[in-house]
C-alpha cells in the first residue's frame, strides 16, 4: 500500500538508531542510571555558555524568525566565510557559503548538486552508514574503499585502484566516525597528488566532500589538517552538532572553495536544492546563533578526560582498540568475528554499543563516550565482566 | 561538470523566488519605502507574544539541544495529537504525529512514503508550484485538474475524470495558496463520496495529503472544514510558518490519521524518511515553543483589514478577483492574457506580484499581503497608475 522497497527496507534501519531506541527501553524498565548507552554520539555536556548568551539576545530581535534567501543570512555567510578564509588561507566569500538544516542536509544537497545519474561516489570504510542512503537519494554510486587496517588512515594506493571515469567525488570525514582516527597531513597531501594525477589521466574532475562536524574535536595538540588548504576541488560540510553540543537544532553550513570552477553556478544549483528539497533554509535563529560563536567550541578538555578513562580501562582488561585522536568515539575490536552477537552479549550488561557492521566494518563496534563521566566510570565494571565472559582477563 | 538537469532548470527556477531576489535588488537602489514587495508569503508581523515567552523559558531547559527520537518529542507529538483530536473527533495517538522541519519536509517524507515509482498524485490548479518537484523528488507522477473557474473551488467531476488506478493521492491546501479560496463543506463532502466510490471501483487506496499552513487565518467567521474529520485516508502537513509567523524556523509536522490501514507502519516509514533524506528531527527549540502554543495564532484581524484596504481598491480601480475568504493572498485576474508582462508592468510601478503561470495558472498574479499596512496604503497610487495603464479606470 506505502512505498515497498521503504517499507520492505525497515528492518535493515540504522542500527545506531536502533540502539538507541533499545536504551530508551531498558532506561525505563531498569533506570537510566542502571544503563550504560554508549549508541548515539549525541552528546550530554550543555552548549558553551557563549550560545545561551546569543540565544538571550536574539529572542529580543525583531524580524528574525522570517524567510531570509534561501542561501541564509547573508552576514551570517560573511562570517563563516571570513572564518574559513582566516583557518584556510583560501579566500572564500558569502557566495561560496549556505546555511543548511545540519550535515546530513548538507551533504542531501552536496551530493545532488554534483552528481549525475549513475556517477560514482566513494566512501572510505569504516564510515558513518547513512552516506550510503544519501549517495543513493542523489542518483549516484557508493564505491567503498577499506582503510589501512592497522591505523584506519586512508589507503591511497587502494583509492587510486577504485577510481574510475565515473569517479564524481570522495567523501573524507575527519575526525572520524566511527575510529576517532585523524586523517595525517602525510596522507591527505599524498591522497592529493594521486588525485590531480588521475585527473588529468582521465580528464575528469574529483571533488573531496569533507564531512567534518568533529572538526574542532582534536586532543593532544594533534593537527587536523584543513582541507580547503590541501584539496582544489573542496566542498565542505560542517554542522555545529558536535562543536558547539546542538545536534537537535540542525544547523551547520556547505562552503564550496573558491577554486572549484564555475563555483557560483555550483552555488546556485545547491541554493535551489535547498528549497525543492524541502530544507528551505537554515533554522533562522540559530544561524544567528552560531554565527557569533564560530571560534567557539564545547570543552574537549573533558572528552579527552572520558577517552583516557575509557581506553585506558578496555586496554587494561584485555580488548584492543586504536588509539582516537579526535571526534568522541573508541572503535573496539570485537574479540569474536560476530560484532551482532558481541553487542547482544554487551546488551546483558547493560551496554550499548553499536555493530562495527553498521559502519560498514564488521568485527567492531563503536563505543560513543560523549557522556557524563560519572556514567563511564560506572560502566567500567560491566566493560571488565564483559571481557571476563570472552577471557580476556 | 555539475548535475547537468539541475544546472539546466535554473533559469527556470522559482518565480516567487526570482521576484523576492528582484525585490530586494530594487529595495537597495531606490530605498525599502519605495518599493512595494508583494512577492513571497513572508509575514512582517512579529509572533504572537506567547512564542516569546515559551522561547525565554526554554533556553534555560538543560538537555533541550540533544538529539530526540528521529520522530520528534514525545511530550510535543502527544500534544499535537490531543489538540488534533480535539479538532477532529478523530483519535490520534503521538504515535500518528511526526514533527517535521517545516511543510515543504513534511510533504517531501509524506509523498516518499506513499508513492511507488509511476504513481500519479493529484493537484489542484492553481498551486503551489513547488509540489510538481516534491512529487518529482518521490519518482511520482503529478496529474493537474483545474479548479472551478469562477470559484476556485474544487471541480469534483475533473478530478473524478482524472482519477485511475494509478492515483495514489491528491493535494489539497485550502485555505488556497496562490487564491485564499477556502474549500467549502460541501465540495469537500462530495470529494469524499466520489473518492470513496472509485476506491471501491478500483480497488485502491487515495490518500488526501492535506497541505495546511493556512488553517488558522480565515475571515468573517467562515468555516474551515477539518480534512481529519472528512476524509478517511487523511495525512496532514502543517506548520507554524504562518500561523505563528515563524517561516524562517522551520518547523511543523505531519500526522497521519489513525483510520489508515496500517497507519503504524506508514508512521515508521516517514520517521525513517525524516532521517534518510537529511532532515533527521524538527529543530528541538521550536518543538517546544509550538508545543505550548498550539491554540495560538497571529492577529487573523489584522490580516482582514489588509485583505479588505487592497481589495476595495484593486475592485474600484477596475481589476477582478475572488474575493479571499483565508490565507493572505489576492489572486488577481490580469486584464491582458501574458501574465508575466503584466508582472513587468507592474515593477515599473516598483510593484512586485507573481505571475499565475508560477502557479499553474496564467492570466492571474499573486498578491501576498502579509506585509505592514502602512506599505499596503501607500502601495495603492501604484495599483491605480496600473489600473490606467490597461484603461481599467
Amino acid at each position: 500500500m506505502f512505498n515497498q522497497k521503504l517499507v520492505e527496507g525497515l528492518g535493515k534501519s540504522s542500527m545506531i538508531r536502533a540502539m538507541f531506541e533499545e536504551g530508551e527501553r531498558l532506561k525505563k524498565l531498569y533506570g537510566a542510571d542502571k544503563v550504560f548507552d554508549f549508541s548515539i554520539g549525541n552528546p550530554d555536556v550543555e552548549p558553551p555558555m557563549e550560545v545561551q548568551e546569543s540565544l538571550r539576545k536574539y529572542i529580543e530581535e525583531p524580524g528574525l524568525h522570517r524567510y531570509m534567501s534561501n542561501a541564509g543570512f547573508t552576514d551570517v555567510r560573511q562570517k563563516v566565510a571570513d572564518y574559513l578564509t582566516r583557518k584556510s588561507g583560501v579566500a572564500l566569500k558569502a557566495d561560496h557559503v549556505i546555511m543548511v538544516c545540519g550535515a546530513a542536509a548538507g551533504l542531501n544537497i552536496a551530493l545532488k548538486a554534483l552528481l549525475n545519474p549513475g556517477e560514482e561516489v566513494m566512501v572510505i570504510s569504516p564510515f558513518f552508514v547513512e552516506y550510503l542512503t544519501y549517495i543513493d537519494n542523489a542518483g549516484g554510486v557508493p564505491v567503498i574503499v577499506k582503510t589501512q587496517k592497522e591505523t584506519f588512515q586512508v589507503d591511497v594506493d587502494a583509492v587510486e585502484d577504485a577510481i574510475t571515469y565515473k569517479t564524481k567525488a570522495i567523501i573524507l570525514n575527519s575526525p572520524n566516525n566511527p575510529t576517532g582516527v585523524i586523517y595525517s597531513r602525510k596522507t591527505l597531501e599524498n591522497l592529493k597528488s594521486m588525485i590531480e594525477r588521475k585527473e588529468e589521466e582521465l580528464g575528469t574532475d574529483i571533488f573531496i566532500l569533507s564531512d567534518e562536524p568533529y572538526v574542532s574535536i582534536a586532543y593532544d595538540g594533534i593537527e587536523v589538517p584543513n582541507m580547503l588548504s590541501i584539496f582544489k576541488n573542496c566542498i565542505i560540510v560542517n554542522s555545529f552538532s558536535k562543536s558547539l553540543a546542538l545536534p537537535g537544532e540542525r544547523i551547520g553550513y556547505i562552503a564550496a572553495s573558491s577554486r572549484i570552477m564555475d563555483v557560483e553556478l555550483f552555488a546556485a544549483a545547491m541554493v535551489s536544492l535547498n528549497r525543492t528539497l524541502g530544507f528551505v533554509n537554515a533554522p533562522a535563529l540559530f544561524q544567528k546563533v552560531i554565527a557569533d560563536n564560530l571560534d567557539v567550541a564545547v570543552d574537549t578538555e573533558s572528552y579527552k578526560i572520558k577517552r583516557d578513562t575509557l581506553y585506558n580501562h578496555l586496554l587494561k582488561v584485555g580488548f584492543s582498540c586504536v588509539k582516537p585522536d579526535g571526534a568522541f568515539y573508541l572503535f573496539l575490536k570485537t574479540p569474536i568475528e560476530d560484532d551482532a552477537l558481541f553487542c547482544s552479549t554487551a546488551v546483558k550488561h547493560n551496554l550499548l554499543l553499536v555493530p562495527g557492521t553498521g559502519f560498514g566494518c564488521p568485527g567492531y563496534v563503536r563505543i560513543a563516550y560523549c557522556y557524563d563521566l560519572s556514567m563511564i566510570e560506572r560502566s567500567l565494571p560491566a566493560f571488565t565482566k564483559l571481557a571476563q565472559e570472552y577471557g580476556l582477563c
